[in-house]
């Protein structure tokens, strides 16, 4: 048993059995080892920021970390993007990074960086595999890692030799005890009860998180129909239970005005494993905080505390119990007519009365997708991935990964034209894994947020120049062209009908689809 | 004039006058201010990877840096795995990376990150632009930066609020002096000039980066004429001047047992603008240093050194002004029979023979690339650019940005399919800017290194899970499909002839093409 083979059996061992994984020369010896552990699910992707962000749709979905398996310091800066988002959504990742052999370092080969550097500003946990002796303990400190509350980023560099070396003690270290989530301190939560009392519809519930699942959404629900107070999340969240017979929170717009509109009567802001909301970018004379100046932010859970136990002891204290939460009903919006035109709305609608239950929506539609939010939350109930970082180029491969982690569950992903091309080998790998993924492209053919930003920012009178860097309309992509390229069947409606037709067809269970929408 | 603008006019002045972009938000004064000064050209790449790649094949055919526009942390570390390429072709470039508002810094929004962190392992320079007041110097010193030979990469990070805040004083501050090449010292090049006359063809001269140009590889042949001495290559560099009427070199081989033997009789090694040889990758069992153990490493001019000069002096302290050096006549392979089948030796054999005069190959062809060295050492004159730091995906945006650069010049591009997947987004650039590029798709649909990597490193008896994980073939990507749903136009020759007339086609300047050959 060489390194390679201590590590993979310590990952399966914690627990750990799915591997993204876009492999070089370094890391020959890990992929040898895969061969006689057939318990271990490699997936290949054909970029590395498919295998990060399949890696991070993966944990949203299956609750447990997948490994990546990478290529020394630029395989590693290639998936960064993606480590970015899954950092962003409290995602648990355990990354593998092959690197030279150790003897090897001195000689600054071409391919030498400083893979620790790399690996720092997107990580929580960084190590050095520097032995074979010490590497099945380096893996299991790793899984822990990126289990411990509420869900990190863990990298562990692995050098060829280390790889190729056998250790001396063949023991397979289990994974150290991960802490649980503390409990929020009584006083903290008898505060929050006073103010909830206090202050009715001026105060705010924030969650995020753990939070956003249909049991604790159940108890925030509750709160808010025995109080009357208001429950809040962010713009952007890992995984939210919604839909029919779930409680639905209201969300803060990414567009600052809206946000502060939002917000505006909201005089006491609690957190319950969230943050106080900001603007996502800072704009000239408007403010970086959404809520209101006098608006008092009151943390009561951070991200890594018990969620759910919060949540019950606000609901024992505040005698909510017996109150039925405010469910949403089953009610989407009409279906257009079959020879309707393709509209914004019409796609809206549609999606939202077609959407089938136990759908995972991955949602990269950034300024096409918008519209979709409101009409989906009364659709039949589903899960919804949010693109919690910004760096685009995530939902491609997070619905790669979901899909793999719930075959049982079709996967719809609202992209964006401009996001797709970031990562669009992304769909090379639904089509060889044949996956349960419909890609609904919202082709607007530009950049179309950055037409509305550059007015934001009080940039005026943008010129050919300016206005040519976010027209991606010199040449349009084809995207049918583009799937077909790599396996993935596509089609382009000409009519609502034919949308829905397509939807259908692709949310049935027959593998990737591509549907390719003019917007 | 705010600060974006300043930044502009300082890079303009600096003659930075071309820009690889990428924007976002926080870029959009930057963006706006573009539209001012059309003396600055932009070009956009749907993905970061493409930005910093052509930058580099900008460079290293303009001899002169281009500027990148980057958004934030994310989309920096998008366009790392090229700036690593970079930095090992010892390529000038000044990338802006725009990020949040100073003020917004505090509030952790979504999108940040540790800029100066992830731009560090793979910049010579990294500096904060914090001020609108200081952005000029800042600018003006980054371009300085990029300038200092060997050639740097000068990152600068542009906050929002510097970009749209009007400095208090308008002044556009210059380029700082560069410090020139210095020249050898007279002791090193006699006892260089002594080990020469002495050794013979025990001794080598190991030249990179400027020595890899005309002029001093003439003067190199010289040396070589009037001595016996060995003159050698590192297996990647930036760039080299080669062909008909030009001195060539001993290019050491990538494969540890080939360079081996390649310089199993040199008893001293010159280094002239050359690190010493090392392996690629360290193999169990195989040496790192390809060098025999015996042979003696002197260090002559480093990288940065006046390597014309030092060369120079070589040739005049042996005597050697007179001799004629051995340059390469033309005599490439007899071209193929039109109705032959298309092989890999027939495909070298036409490449060397059909390649126009003037021609900028970019090689990018990894396995199926290293047939077509050797056969176009006796083509028509040409550049040669490599893929220098190992990190692959560079071969479409190094065209991209060579072709910018020398629109007067065609570009081939001998591209591995598994690379060409990494930036494949680089074809819509060259179908939007009508580049003069001809890609030769090297289609093996594998990661063919990869399956002889598996057999170097001893992993022996590979199943098929290692072995899925090489294989393109599952589905086969239609790269004429890919390459049309990028607008750039494609053929799939059947026969030596087909190919022969697509080349001819292709390198004629009507545009890009791309040649799907399967090998």
């Amino acid at each position: 048993m060489n390194g390679a083979e201590a590590l993979v059996r310590t990952l399966l061992a914690g627990g750990v059995d799915t591997c993204f994984a876009n492999p070089g020369t370094s890391e020959m010896h890990f992929v040898a080892a895969l061969d006689r552990f057939p318990a271990m699910r490699c997936v290949l992707g054909l970029f590395e920021g498919v295998v990060t962000g399949a890696a991070d749709g993966y944990a949203r979905m299956a609750e447990k970390p997948a490994a990546t398996l990478l290529h020394l310091g630029p395989g590693l800066a290639n998936g960064l993007a993606n480590l970015h988002n899954a950092r962003r959504a409290m995602t648990p990742m355990v990354n593998v990074v092959g690197d030279h052999a150790t003897h090897h370092r001195i000689h600054d080969a071409p391919l030498a960086s400083d893979v620790i550097g790399v690996a720092t500003p997107f990580s929580h946990w960084v190590r050095m595999g520097e032995s074979a002796d010490t590497i099945s303990a380096d893996g299991a400190a790793a899984i822990a890692a990126a289990l411990e509350p509420p869900g990190r980023i863990a990298t562990l560099v692995l050098p060829a030799d280390t790889a190729w070396t056998d250790p001396k003690d063949p023991t397979i270290h289990a994974v150290p005890p991960v802490p649980a989530r503390p409990a929020v301190d009584a006083a903290k939560i008898a505060d929050a009860v006073r103010r909830i009392r206090a202050g009715g519809a001026s105060v705010g519930l924030m969650l995020n998180g753990a939070a956003m699942r249909a049991g604790p959404l159940d108890l925030a629900g509750r709160i808010k129909a025995a109080t009357g107070c208001r429950i809040f999340a962010p713009t952007s969240n890992g995984r939210t239970e919604r839909g029919a017979g779930r409680f639905a929170v209201e969300r803060v717009p990414y567009v600052v005005d809206m946000a502060l509109e939002t917000l505006k009567d909201v005089r006491t802001l609690i957190l319950v494993g969230a943050r106080a909301p900001v603007a996502f970018f800072a704009y000239p004379g408007k403010p970086s905080v959404v809520t209101p100046p006098d608006c008092e932010i009151v943390p009561l859970a951070d991200l890594h505390e018990d969620l759910t136990g919060t949540l019950e002891a606000l609901v024992e204290a505040l005698g909510a119990g017996r109150t039925a939460p405010p469910l949403q009903s089953f009610a989407p919006p009409p279906l257009p007519g079959a020879y309707d035109a393709i509209t914004p709305e019409g796609l809206a609608a549609a999606v939202a009365a077609l959407l089938p239950e136990g759908a995972i929506v991955v949602d990269e539609g950034i300024t096409g997708g918008r519209r979709f939010m409101p009409g989906t939350v009364a659709a039949r109930p589903h899960d919804w991935l949010n693109l919690t970082g910004g760096a685009i180029g995530d939902g491609l491969p997070m619905a790669v990964g979901a899909a793999i982690a719930r075959p049982d569950r079709p996967v719809v992903v609202l992209q964006a034209d401009g996001s797709a091309m970031y990562t669009n080998q992304g769909l090379w790998t639904m089509a060889r894994e044949g996956l349960n993924v419909t890609v609904v492209l919202l082709n607007n053919r530009s950049y179309a947020t950055l037409v509305g930003e550059l007015a934001n920012v009080g940039a005026k009178n943008a010129g050919p120049t300016a206005l040519g860097m976010f027209s991606l309309d010199r040449p349009a992509i084809d995207w049918c062209q583009m799937a077909r390229s790599m396996g993935v069947e596509a089609v382009r409606p000409e009519t609502m009908g034919d949308f829905a037709r397509a939807f259908v067809e692709g949310t049935s269970g027959k593998g990737p689809l591509l549907i390719d929408v003019p917007i």
